[in-house]
């Protein structure tokens, strides 16, 4: 009864919204409808004011530990410490919560930082104080840059996917990356990368019946986006003992697993490099999963943005596109690779360019992608120019170029070496394994913590690792996310930590995890 | 039983993530799961592909006229003069449909890309060359808000409301607007207005019977964003025979039909100046929409993003939060305002800024609206910069102050005198009827259409507003949004058209605009 009454009432007052020619209702300029409505109104209840039990229960599932609460302390930390120096053992906060290198001091590369400010300020590119304050190649790039710009109007909402001649620029540079052709039409410029997977989850997901398969430990965007578009978050574990493997084995029981309870699972979420773990995929193992989302008929939703971010010699970044064509696959499997200006060696986080390389989907399907697009109109034009210039970064013979390798390998090679430093003081705590990060900006260590540790952590309400990350917080000021947030083995607990704090602090910032770890071992040895 | 089943699952597979210490299922190192693997492996079924059919209804309800098939179209013919010029009866495409004054010619205001250029380079800041190219409160100004932003960061993300010192500075700029004190926390800075809406309809709609109060004629982004949350749009009509007036007895009236029907209503969207109408409401009339919402404990959501676009002496523009302190009302009334740097006379739709202030929420809820707002990281620094500067432009005194207010002005006063052509230009065409543009930056004219054109229409299966549409792009290159996109009254079909095309074009556009319509006329004539 009830649920007929929805139903005519979603009819009447939905179906109406103007697409179609009729309405439910008419103005009240109508006097009968009028003299109706005023009886209806005697006999009206009023809404119910706002109130957390009335919000909108996905929302309130939704969880995102990289800024949860351990960061909200950590903000009134550093209130504290600016309104009244040394009233903690620390003198500033670090935040290795999240993968943010410029608010670390990593600075900005700078013809990306030329190329924007004069987008910006076109009105100046033929003064000649111009060539004075920046690089001839800056120069020129605006220009061909504002030519790609229908009326060279960067202040204007583009295209819904982008503008068209930066998209053809983002494709020639994945062109360059994998050796195989990729097209401006499948290119989704998007502020950031976090809104492309929201589109991706939104399209997919239409009730709890419906699963992502996602890895564990994973980045807490999947799980937040899993829920609040109302889905089901099918988790497959990574190997910590293999160094975070992926396992098709494991993937594949995951799969049969869900399914056999009645989940329809419809992607299949991978982060190369991972995020938290710092893994890089094998190319075997990528073959394995692109046939196995082939084979299974999942979209292989392609977590990419750490592409630049490799750090050992042995391996390499292979996209999944890349792969998917050497295998011979084109448009038969459903692909969608994400890539962020906020990774990498530029670290761009508050600019906010992203884009998503869709493939695969039929033409129906890409027309529903564009118009959820359409409807928030465009991602940010300097985003989106900033998209275009880490995949077509300055080449060999122009005038930026050395100064450009330059800042870009003593980035990377800097932090390499502070990921290794890290790892290995992780290493060096009693009772913490920590895996290499072979990627990413992230080290996972595990923390086999005390019994007495973990019943005080319990006796708080509070997760074994959350609870020694505040710890860790209120003894050094180091901000690091429990591995609650990411999801673990049972009965295993982690931290996330940032190999971001600058180079010089790195030795400061062990003494300190170091000599907090021996004192809360002390105090909670069993 | 099979709700059950789901229910079952979602325990299972949901309240798993991590953030609990358990998880349904364990790694595949567990050789007895391993072998139940395979065994559900041979008995599984694989997941459909992605077809139009399976992806999510929501996005499929979703329409977003304003960017829809006439656009389409027209992006079409675009591309046709390009490749074969003289292919069609004009020479370009103008693009009426959405307000984007930066695609049709209009210059950004210097100083807010001067500021905006050196946040991005601060390197050139103190080098002489920049005092030759930038004014000297461009400068100082750019200084001032790099110290606002922790370590002159612009490349970070920042909070996830925004930066705090720039939010300091909007609340300042409204406190100036409104004669009323605005808090720092309170704003939630966005990428752009549209976002925002998202981020408050994803709060309170939980199903289909929460309604959400709009305007017919609506701004779509409105629709389209209470379709994807998976709402139920209740419609209140303005009236066009009073210039579009927004009455009181029509909203209770629909409010109380909504409420017979089951369905609870949450919130009252109230659009001022009106989009796409151009009215611009009273304060008497803002008296009573406060007072109605207080009374009804709805949430007003106050779309102002047209705040500075007004035309007529005799009106002006009053935020609501300023209304509702005027009548005394503080944390009791739930209020939401938008604002966006792509309107006004800045018109920087590209740069995706914008801002809501909220209030009258309790901190349990606001804590969930910082919630989804964190999910999302936070909202582009350029944006957050350019909002700053809007609401705290050049002041008396400033160098920048003298051209400044000079191209302000200037863009204000051309928008009003090329409203008032296109107004007097609709009202002279036979069977049209247009109300003025007292703001935003659209008319509305209603279309009164011969029967054999509204026959002719029926049997290409098209509303005649879109059928007229389509013939005005076809014969003029003149891109307009047919009514039925907005919604309007059964029966009466209206286009909308910016009024931002070039000054110097509008004679012609206004030629254009006369002859189609009396041969469309004289085509159709009954």
């Amino acid at each position: 009864m009830r649920r007929f009454a929805a139903e005519r009432t979603r009819k009447l007052l939905f179906s109406s919204l103007g697409f179609a020619s009729s309405y439910s209702s008419s103005p009240s300029s109508n006097p009968i409808s009028a003299a109706a409505a005023a009886a209806a109104a005697m006999a009206s209840t009023t809404s119910p004011p706002v109130t957390y039990e009335s919000i909108n229960p996905k929302v309130k599932k939704c969880e995102y530990a990289v800024r949860g609460e351990i960061v909200t302390q950590a903000q009134r930390l550093q209130q504290e410490l600016q309104e009244n120096p040394g009233s903690h053992p620390f003198d500033e906060i670090l935040y290795c919560n999240i993968g943010n290198p410029q608010s670390l001091g990593q600075q900005p590369v700078t013809f990306f930082r030329e190329v924007l400010s004069l987008c910006n300020h076109p009105a100046i590119l033929d003064r000649d104080e111009t060539h004075g304050l920046f690089s001839s190649d800056a120069i020129s790039r605006a220009w061909e840059i504002l030519d790609l710009i229908p009326g060279r109007a960067t202040g204007a909402y583009s295209h819904s996917q982008g503008v068209k001649g930066l998209r053809e620029a983002i494709a020639a540079g994945i062109t360059a990356r994998d050796g195989f052709p990729a097209k401006a039409d499948d290119i989704f410029l998007t502020d950031g990368a976090s809104p492309a997977v929201h589109m991706m989850m939104q399209l997919l997901i239409r009730s709890e019946q419906d699963g992502i398969l996602c890895p564990i430990p994973q980045y807490p965007l999947y799980s937040a986006s899993i829920a609040l578009h109302g889905g089901s978050l099918v988790p497959y574990y990574l190997d910590e003992a293999t160094g975070w493997g992926l396992e098709i084995f494991e993937v594949k029981r995951q799969l049969e697993d869900a399914r056999s309870k009645g989940i329809i699972v419809r992607a299949l979420v991978v982060i190369n490099p991972g995020n938290p773990t710092g893994q890089v995929l094998s190319e075997a193992n990528q073959r394995e999963i692109v046939e196995f989302c082939k084979k299974e008929g999942l979209v292989l939703l392609a977590d990419e943005v750490y592409q630049e971010n490799i750090y050992v010699e042995n391996k390499q970044f292979n996209s999944f596109k890349k792969i998917s064509r050497m295998m011979g696959y084109d448009e038969e499997l459903s692909l969608v690779s994400f890539q962020s200006v906020s990774k990498g060696y530029y670290g761009e986080c508050g600019k906010r360019g992203g884009y998503m390389e869709v493939i695969g989907f039929t033409p129906d399907v890409r027309e529903q992608i564009y118009k959820v697009a359409s409807v928030n109109l465009c991602s940010n034009i300097p985003g989106q120019i900033l998209a275009s210039l880490v995949m077509n970064p300055p080449k060999v013979g122009d005038e930026s170029y050395e100064s450009f390798i330059a800042e870009k390998e003593g980035i990377l090679q800097s932090l390499a070496r502070r990921a290794q430093a890290l790892e290995d003081a992780f290493n060096s705590l009693e009772g913490v394994t920590c895996n290499k990060a072979e990627g990413a900006m992230y080290l996972f260590p595990r923390l086999r913590l005390p019994q007495k540790a973990i019943d005080a952590a319990k006796s708080v309400n509070t997760a074994p690792d959350g609870f020694y990350a505040r710890r860790l917080l209120e003894a050094t000021g180091i901000v690091v996310v429990p591995g609650s947030g990411f999801g673990q083995v049972p009965g295993t607990w982690h931290i996330r930590c940032t190999i971001l704090p600058p180079e010089d602090k790195i030795p400061a910032i062990i003494s300190r995890l170091k000599a907090f770890h021996e004192t809360f071992m002390n105090e909670f040895r069993d």
